[in-house]
């Protein structure tokens, strides 16, 4: 798939001992990605202007290494470094680029250029490198390819962001049922356009809806004169076009799926998913939910300062609305503290604690939600769970908290409210936690987002209001 | 690789008409996974004791789904279900079973059976099988295994628990790099033992060592006589056989690997690890992440209700001795509540911001160092950053929180304490919550595991000491 110069392979090493330096030093320190010193070693090539040298280390390295390098370097470095590779440019580290780099990649090598290097990629690697692009930079780029691939691409981005049309590829070996094993291999070793990688091949009926798969290697075992019938596997999983990339996600861990044909409205086979296209997106949905759990964004570690800054500012403005409604909340019982200053330092406890069990029951609840373990069918069952969960554990610790509440104020009465209070706000907590990303689903907006801190706001100002409710009630 | 039967080919049909329907529901409401009403149906089936019904369902199933279906079930009608089917049971089953219902199989089934049943498995699925059972279970199931078989399981039961020796399957297919594509076909053809599944041939020096690697597609796409030397990827991404498994993930996402080949010390070839064997690995470690944050395990979904609660209340112990130090701090400063109970109500603010801009730090960190993208080379980079961004964000929210302050109270100098105090926990949450992972990781523990409950217990003391501290000081 990659077309990686190896080291030998490239012309006349203008200074080799650098190079074979570069990668001990690599060795030494990773088995994979870019080392520090190769980095430093570049950024010097760059400052004195080493043409030579920096080609060779393009040519040497995978493009996942290329693409890692140009995203460590600044952007009058990228700048510099792209000018003089770019008449040796392996376009499968577009695939791998950062946004911003493919910016100043597309500026500096042309439209034309880049076209004929992306005509090399498969369609779903095209299209990787073009979705993101401004409207103006995806039009001058498909103008530039030649018609007929233009339409496969102007097909493909037809289909919505995310959906399996998007992640397929085009490119897959069909062959009628009625074909033996040696008919198959002449025409896999013969046909023109047979796709660079792929791992089976699809049996279709005259109406080229699938019947049937057959994995290379069995049909390497085969005999020359077996039916593709007779060998090929019918138990095919169809996705179709339009099915969230999430959802392919799913199905391809469900099923332990290695390549799934992906089919149109009218059960046309239209191209295929491999495991590969599927990992990032495993990966990517998995992240998302860890990092709009904690209100930031994905991108977050390789943003600059101002940027981070401002989109966790952005999810900071909601802790703050909250936490001055909870706020307002005590200062509705400034009589009872003034009254009982200890009631001050009890309340963070119980605010605390149905926080943090809140925080649990949510948590769970939105990934059961994400990996389709948690369904409309068995949401009830998930939510008389974490009510009894949230009672065992309610109990526990408002029987612990009473205990100590009451021997540290020598009170017993406060460690009944004390006990009291926690043991509501953690039923609450628990119940809530399992309802609101439910509800948040359902209203068709994304629980990982907006569930936490709704949850803790209430979690916070119910904690607040019952126990200094029951305090100013019970013990004033 | 998988041996399901289809309809059409299992037995006389019992209930043909009820199965239709089965599946005409089952088809209408997911594209994949087992329907609540196929549970339904199945444990009426159990119920009636219809055991023609069962083995017909199981054997129109995906090996998934029949897991799937069994997991759904209770014990009791599990070992109904089992008792029922066990005599055309699909070993594939086994690899997607919870460990509570392969412990009731293995009981029914038996062990010499069921060493059959394995032996149709490739050696990577054997060992997710055997991997989670008990000692003795292992032990007696290895017993009744052939001695060649075995030798090859206990050698990889040798390798340490989720290293890549683990993760592997050994059955590879290996060329010398001097043969024509002629030769490697034939190879193929007639060689016993050839792996169910493969998608490369690995090429080897005498030695043993792995030089290079030919897709299968490359191999029928070539001439007969082309030299495999000729048409060989050498640019191998060698799997040292004791790489942790998160490690492999890594290094397949970022290379986009589909295969690559694992070494032993001496550096000669013993397996090959697949991406569809790694996807489980990618979201395994993710998840784990997930739900460590939270404060749950990962199998909490699933969990029985005590079984959960007991899980969940052992972290929640250590938000509760987090509170109490917490609470023991603000009890310092009774008699400065006493005089200003405001400032009873704005403190929980100051904590709270603390608290969650310091989550979203540590969370970033947790996923940077798990990615990798965090390493000691750029890991006082990555401090300086959240440095940077905490003091743009510290002197934001003290401006905002400080104007509130002071207009709320109708008293300039609470809003200035305020703001102070505010923005020295912001930046102590910045700084902490960006260095606390890596020390965490640095003494050799899972930072997803304690970096949180640290980090907001020191937000939360931090919080109330210097903002009490600063208003007995300026205010009282």
């Amino acid at each position: 798939m990659v077309n990686n110069k190896d080291l030998d392979q490239t012309q006349t090493p203008p200074s080799s001992e650098q190079v074979d330096d570069v990668f001990f030093l690599e060795e030494e320190h990773s088995l994979y990605g870019v080392s520090e010193e190769l980095v430093e070693n570049v950024t010097s090539a760059i400052a004195r202007n080493d043409g030579a040298f920096l080609v060779k280390v393009a040519g040497s390295l995978h493009a996942a290494d290329v693409a890692d390098l140009i995203n460590k370097l600044t952007s009058d470095q990228r700048r510099s470094f792209i000018e003089a590779i770019k008449d040796h440019f392996d376009p499968t580290v577009l695939t791998y680029l950062e946004d911003s780099a493919k910016d100043v990649l597309l500026a500096l090598v042309g439209t034309g250029t880049l076209a004929t290097a992306l005509s090399n990629l498969e369609s779903d690697d095209v299209i990787h490198v073009i979705e993101d692009l401004d409207k103006q930079q995806q039009e001058q780029l498909l103008d530039a390819i030649p018609a007929k691939e233009r339409a496969i691409l102007e097909a493909v981005l037809s289909y919505p962001e995310d959906s399996a049309g998007r992640l397929m590829q085009r490119e897959i070996v069909c062959v009628p049922n009625f074909w033996t094993v040696k008919e198959t291999i002449e025409f896999i070793h013969n046909a023109p356009g047979i796709p660079e990688s792929f791992y089976s091949v699809f049996v279709v009926d005259p109406r080229h809806h699938p019947i049937g798969a057959v994995a290379l290697n069995r049909i390497l075992r085969e005999e020359a004169g077996t039916k593709i019938a007779d060998i090929m596997e019918n138990n095919l999983h169809l996705i179709p076009v339009n099915m969230d990339q999430e959802e392919v996600a799913l199905m391809f861990r469900h099923y332990a799926l290695v390549s799934a044909p992906v089919v149109d409205e009218s059960g046309r086979l239209v191209g295929m998913i491999t495991v590969d296209d599927v990992v990032d997106v495993i990966d990517e949905e998995a992240e998302q939910d860890i990092m709009y759990i904690a209100g930031v964004s994905e991108s977050d570690f390789n943003d600059p300062v101002l940027e981070t800054a401002f989109s966790r500012s952005r999810w900071l403005v909601v802790t703050l609305i909250n936490t001055l409604i909870a706020s307002n909340v005590i200062s509705q019982f400034e009589n009872s503290i003034h009254e009982k200053v200890a009631l001050a330092f009890l309340m963070v406890i119980v605010a605390a604690m149905g926080g943090n069990s809140g925080m649990q029951a949510v948590t769970v609840t939105i990934r059961a939600l994400a990996t389709r373990e948690l369904t409309s069918t068995n949401q009830l069952k998930a939510i008389r769970k974490e009510l009894f969960v949230s009672i065992v554990m309610g109990l526990l610790f408002a029987t612990i908290l009473g205990l100590i509440g009451g021997w540290w104020l020598k009170e017993f009465q406060v460690g009944f409210v004390l006990g009291g209070a926690l043991f509501c706000n953690m039923l609450w907590a628990g119940l809530a936690g399992a309802c609101l990303p439910i509800l948040v689903r359902r209203l068709g907006l994304d629980p990982a987002v907006s569930a936490g801190p709704l949850l803790t706001t209430t979690t916070d100002v119910l904690g607040y209001a019952i126990f200094l409710g029951l305090a100013t009630y019970f013990l004033l």
